[in-house]
């Protein structure tokens, strides 16, 4: 299964809160839209959150976040890992 | 130890060889500057390359990769993660 890194740059002041329930929201669609979010990562002063999926392809990740009210700034396709 | 998500945005067409051979560079190195690499996360296509460290702060991540020959265009303090 493909992996995706997606990036939101609007995040700043994100609170542990607020990212556990964003992650929820999208972990409760997952399964209708076979996708598998494996992690999250969020630096509330630059506003940046990085979230690892394995999915079939980049538009199943972009169509949960929509659904989920949170569309991704970047969807990048893993193609390499070191 | 604070984690960081190191961001590049210029590594198109990135082979596996090539970041396997950025990656080392850094572990080389990493000792030294009391870096801990994690993880490296590439995708050829947008260029963009992501990599997941432990360090005392960004300044002791970015000196790191300027020693190693490819500083990162953004280095985010991950100070959340779900």
């Amino acid at each position: 299964m493909p992996q995706f890194m997606d990036v939101h740059k609007s995040m700043k002041g994100v609170t542990p809160e607020q990212l556990a329930a964003a992650h929820q929201a999208d972990l409760d669609l997952q399964g209708e839209e076979g996708v598998n979010f494996k992690q999250a990562w969020a630096d509330p002063k630059t506003g940046h959150v990085f979230c690892l999926s394995e999915a079939p392809d980049a538009e199943a990740v972009q169509h949960l976040l929509e659904r989920a009210g949170h569309k991704a700034d970047e969807v990048h396709e893993i193609m390499i890992t070191a």
